[in-house]
């Protein structure tokens, strides 16, 4: 099995960008990536993406894209895996190096949403949870995780206010990342006040969905010279872990347990512990998924992920930082796009250009993308050699 | 690299399935080719899907069939190529085994159509060409084709009857599969008497869509006992290339050039010729789709592909028998199945189950998956040990 590098990232400001298409994105996102990379040519071209079919009544975009770029005649596929599709690409494109078949792959993720109706795109959204078993019975995305959100706050005796910290460190991370979606940094009282859009899940729990596309470029470590211009960052871990696509087929819906699967394979193929992760991009779709997430992966006991929050633990100068560009509470939730930019964000981190929400000394980081609640689970650590 | 084997096939016949649900389809599918490799459980679900989005209002395949087949917490994906779907989640699956990631994945195809309205499914079927340039222009998939073919008739002076041996030998050969849809022998005169679908193509050059699923098991041929209980598959040979999204943007539309890059790319894997092929199911979306294919992947001089068909030579009995048991046109395109169906099909051509369309001595099979109008091609050689 050959070892993997990330050898150049790109994207573009998430927004509602009425004036960009979904190629247009892609493309955007593409060439950055190739020209970090410096790679005039790959031979794959990897996309990540949920909803072109219903939001752009537009499939097949491995060859509509790889077209667009100028990859004709390229290796090209899609991807889909609910929010979880842009770590599904990255990983099938980790696999494909790996493997020997390919000796270059670019990897995108890409959603143009804000283009069709809103209760169209909540619609498209469900489509990722059981259809007969929950979309028939009415729930949204939001409603979901309400109810597991509710849960957990009788389960364990937290306080509606106890989750706004996740909110506040991914908004005041995100004014400093200039493909943010939102730049503005957020206060308590900003949190009590914020509409209820589910109950217990206010607006700001509650990540925005946008446009954008982010991508990377893999090649076989054992092509990259003696001494590449950049730092070179290797996948030390890549996994994947499923649960029931109903949440209430889980024995209890207030533990991920393929987070808990998914994060454990990652530590033992990297061989590392919790302990030695430095920076977390993980899945906060909702303050309670943070939460969870950071149990699930290690980082807390079960019930004490928001502890982490309320102690400053989560912020660049603590002891697990996440969403430092923003998560996706602020950065934003282009759903397709998510995890790839989550992959970029943390290779931003490993090549120390974060500026203000620079985790200090960081050599490894981890990536977490979730597809539906909790039902798909892909994890990498990254690694700065 | 490690090698890779099937191990296990299934499927299900091919219909207008009212009584199932695109779960059970799969499932059904998925556990026959289980039991038929002797496993009971898989690391991994791969699921080529091209239209559950619109067709069944549901996504995320991966986890809801992973879950559903009982392989709860494996890892599990969807693959999207347009037509090309489950060529794409076997080629994937065969790169996840080589890379060592994986110890054993289940591919499936598997589409459910025939509860939309067709007119929604013509619609869905579009969406893998360019939404832009073909789809806002009214061009339908079999419009598409039927241009390429009229182009084609012009150029090389071939009249429309030159194309019915290909439907006749796919029909004849369908008789014998009882997983095909239609199992009635066709003559000439059925293929004269056809009704119009679109000048010059008609219903008797057109494959029919279905409900269907497909899959098989594979592992690192390494992992395989000395004695295994079945003849050994290996896969060979795995390329890809894509072309143009576009049809008119081609230098040449009667070529299909990725058809040339995805088919030598094999043959050069495989260390093998195009006469070494002795079975080749390949994509007969459209009569003229097949003589193209023959062209494209060394079998035919260009324009001379039907001639191979009108001189008997496509047959089980002929030099390069396609579509034996039945094809796209008369086993059925279930879409995001067929690439699945084409696998498993050579599979057993290979175990010598194939009865009356059995080809003699064979231990070489080429398959060949095509989404969009020639836009990604997937081509894989399989060998009996």
């Amino acid at each position: 099995m050959r070892e993997v590098a990330v050898i150049g990232i790109g994207q573009v400001k998430i927004g509602e960008l009425w004036e960009q298409s979904l190629r247009g994105l892609a493309g955007d996102a593409s060439l950055l990536a190739m020209q970090d990379a410096g790679l005039a040519h790959v031979d794959s071209v990897f996309v990540g993406n949920m909803m072109s079919s219903s939001a752009n009544h537009q499939q097949h975009l491995g060859a509509y894209l790889a077209d667009w770029i100028g990859m004709r005649h390229s290796d090209a596929l899609r991807f889909e895996a609910a929010c979880s599709s842009g770590a599904a690409a990255f990983r099938s494109g980790v696999m494909a190096i790996a493997s020997g078949q390919l000796e270059s792959a670019l990897v995108l993720g890409v959603e143009k949403m804000t283009d069709s109706p809103g209760s169209e795109i909540t619609f498209s959204l469900a489509t990722a949870a059981d259809a007969d078993w929950e979309l028939d019975q009415g729930l949204s995305f939001v409603a979901l995780n309400a109810l597991v959100m509710q849960r957990y706050m009788h389960e364990y005796g937290w306080k509606k206010d106890d989750f706004a910290s996740f909110s506040i460190n991914a908004h005041a991370n995100a004014v400093h990342n200039p493909y943010a979606r939102f730049h503005e940094p957020i206060t308590l009282k900003d949190y009590q006040r914020a509409g209820m859009v589910a109950d217990p899940i206010n607006l700001l729990d509650a990540s925005p969905i946008g446009d954008g596309a982010a991508a990377a470029v893999l090649v076989p470590l054992e092509n990259l010279g003696k001494k590449p211009a950049r730092p070179t960052i290797k996948v030390i871990a890549s996994t994947a872990a499923t649960d029931t696509i109903s949440v209430h087929d889980r024995e209890k819906p207030t533990w991920l347990k393929a987070v808990e699967i998914s994060s454990k394979q990652a530590y033992q193929q990297a061989g590392l512990q919790p302990t030695d992760i430095q920076v977390f991009e993980l899945h906060d779709a909702f303050s309670i998924m943070a939460a969870l997430s950071l149990e699930a992966s290690g980082f807390a006991q079960p019930g004490k992920g928001p502890q982490l929050a309320l102690d400053g633990q989560i912020t660049p100068k603590g002891k697990i930082p996440i969403a430092t560009r923003g998560g996706l509470k602020a950065r934003g939730h282009p759903v397709g796009a998510t995890g790839m930019y989550q992959i970029v964000e943390v290779v931003q981190q490993l090549r120390v250009e974060c500026g203000e929400t620079q985790v200090e000394n960081v050599r490894v980081g981890m990536v977490q993308n979730i597809g539906g609640s909790g039902s798909n689970i892909i994890t990498h650590i990254l690694q700065r050699l």
